[in-house]
């Protein structure tokens, strides 16, 4: 491993692939013929296959968790602070699976992937995929890594919600159920904000009706409003101010509409790099999957009765400055969760990141979560 | 006075007009050699001009506040809810006046007038203007109007800030300032928020540089997404859940990206009624003057050695469910009041609509409010 690579790092991983011919049925009405879903592990599978770990992304994510692609890759994995070699989810003891969600941007069949009945991109004719869609083929995926059932599946925000569905869809699958900064389901204030980013989008003019590919163009502006915009909601009040305050970028004001404050740079340069490296339909599906995200709304919104099936003992986690998806919106799943006498564990973390809380090396969060998994041996609670 | 239009209400108003030929400088240092302010008056000036009243107007409001244009007209000024015979500022005991801001876009000088060194409309060579700079063209207004002291200068949102910008420069020109649900300066999320609409504004491909009067069209789905975006912020969390919760507008998903949920329709709709009526220029200089904000930057971060020269009692007013400008806001400016042994009065009204609240029949707001103005006789309080 080059000397650069930290040594509490899973290191160079490698991305692995699987191409699916059966037939997905998604919630939606429509159905996807075949697809191919990339994915990377890290760690050993033990032989008695009991020590699999699924890791769910969230809207921007995907399936490059941890560790680093090449010597020279500048940025490990999302999740590197917690995965790795010692780490709260040890990748000596675990091992970890995470798959780029199916009409993501990452490797795994999406709205830019070719159309096998066209041989052109889907764009706006991929069919829009939910939160079980994705856990559905999450189940495939497990099916062919031979893992019955997993030791934990583990996602935080949107990758939290596909926890939720796990562990109602498939109880007998996973032993635990790590549930961070997510929500049962959005509010309208959340709706609101998504709607605002898929406008943004949508109306650029290069978005041409989603078929940019076939014009060589993308809608960069829209999405690059969406993501400034996403940015602020993950953000906290608190965070903003220590970090930026009303600094001046020139220690001065200009009258113009340059760059004036240093939130406003923050905020551009957010954008500038995420766009480029994302696919505006796949913006769109993430969002939609987000706002769609109800389990209760089968249960006439009853959540403990959408919880009944679930058997998995969880841990819950919030952020007490997280303002998108709020301590309160995972004290809703936790009472659910106890209504149905399972075994859950709740922490609020003090903590003044806001959403983005859950990606950062908090102590009292690495704290609780490792402590949470080092009690798992075997896929069970020890 | 048409039967359709209520008893309460000040009635058919007509705007006024002051072309104003001496020239003002400007903080950002820019000049503007000649203007005209658009406004309208309610009531009647007393026979001793103690009974003025100055309304000053926030982000998208103007100069009509009151009444009703024609017997046709649909919908009465902004505040019609506070502002009429007998009502909260009643227009029986009380002058009122407001005008539409510099760099407006519903009569006074902005950017889409027409520049008298080029016959053109000034576009981005109209200077930026900020809240002093308002607060200087309405005290020739009031020159104009004979009027050398108000009895109150009133203001919600951004036009609290003008309250607060007046009682510090023309501490002898007003007796009483009315601060509601407003801050002495943006934080780094709230300009954040301007960011993000100024840039859906500034990239749209119709925007061309600010100059699209001289192509024949406007940045409208720049401004569309900054009405959006600015609705967000208007309204709090709760209210939203009230109005709109997951409602869904068919009554089912459709899993497309046409309107779902009732809250986007909302936010559509909103947005479509305010473009073509808004100008794009005018948007974003209403923001930067919001961004520069902030009379404690001439006294080092001391809001209250900023609030020095101020003489005027004065009442401020917060709402508790306002996230864009919290009571913790409005606090800050009670404070550095009372450090300078001003009167000052402060409510904090239960309230679920967010920083909208201002513009509402909240009965305790109105009570607060209202118990305040009748105590102002002849420009004193009694």
């Amino acid at each position: 491993m080059p000397e650069r690579i930290p040594s509490d790092s899973v290191g160079i991983v490698a991305p692995q692939r699987h191409h699916f011919t059966e037939p997905l049925a998604l919630v939606s009405g429509g159905t996807l013929p075949e697809y191919e879903l990339v994915y990377e592990t890290y760690g050993r599978l033990n032989a008695s296959r009991t020590n699999a770990i699924l890791v769910c992304h969230a809207l921007s994510g995907n399936h490059h968790v941890a560790g680093y692609h090449s010597p020279e890759d500048r940025k490990p994995g999302w999740w590197e602070n917690l995965i790795g070699p010692g780490k709260t989810i040890d990748s000596d003891r675990f091992f970890v699976v995470c798959c780029n969600n199916l009409g993501g941007c990452h490797g795994s069949t999406g709205p830019a992937s070719s159309n096998p009945q066209t041989d052109r991109p889907f764009g706006p004719d991929f069919p829009i995929v939910s939160v079980p869609d994705w856990v559905a083929s999450q189940a495939r995926l497990a099916d062919i890594l031979e893992i019955d059932r997993w030791a934990a599946v583990i996602g935080g925000s949107l990758g939290g919600m596909q926890v939720l569905q796990w562990a109602i869809d498939y109880p007998q699958r996973l032993a635990h159920a790590v549930i961070i900064a997510a929500a049962p389901k959005l509010t309208a204030q959340n709706i609101a904000f998504n709607e605002v980013a898929r406008q943004a989008i949508i109306t650029d003019p290069e978005f041409h009706d989603g078929r940019y590919y076939d014009h060589a163009t993308e809608p960069r502006r829209g999405l690059r409003l969406a993501r400034m915009l996403g940015h602020i909601t993950y953000l906290s009040d608190d965070i903003m101010r220590e970090k930026f305050g009303r600094d001046l970028r020139e220690g001065k004001v200009n009258f113009d509409y340059g760059v004036e404050f240093e939130v406003e740079s923050y905020l551009r340069y957010q954008a500038d790099t995420f766009v480029g490296g994302f696919d505006a339909n796949t913006y769109l599906l993430m969002t939609k999957a987000l706002d769609y995200f109800d389990p209760a709304a089968l249960t006439g919104g009853d959540l403990a009765a959408a919880f009944k099936p679930v058997t998995a003992d969880s841990l819950v986690i919030s952020f007490t400055s997280d303002w998108r998806f709020a301590p309160a919106r995972s004290r809703e799943i936790v009472k659910a969760l106890h209504d149905n006498d399972l075994n859950v564990s709740y922490a609020e973390i003090k903590a003044h990141h806001g959403h983005d809380a859950f990606l950062m090396k908090i102590p009292q969060y690495l704290d609780v979560f490792g402590a949470y998994m080092e009690r798992i041996v075997d896929g069970v609670t020890t």
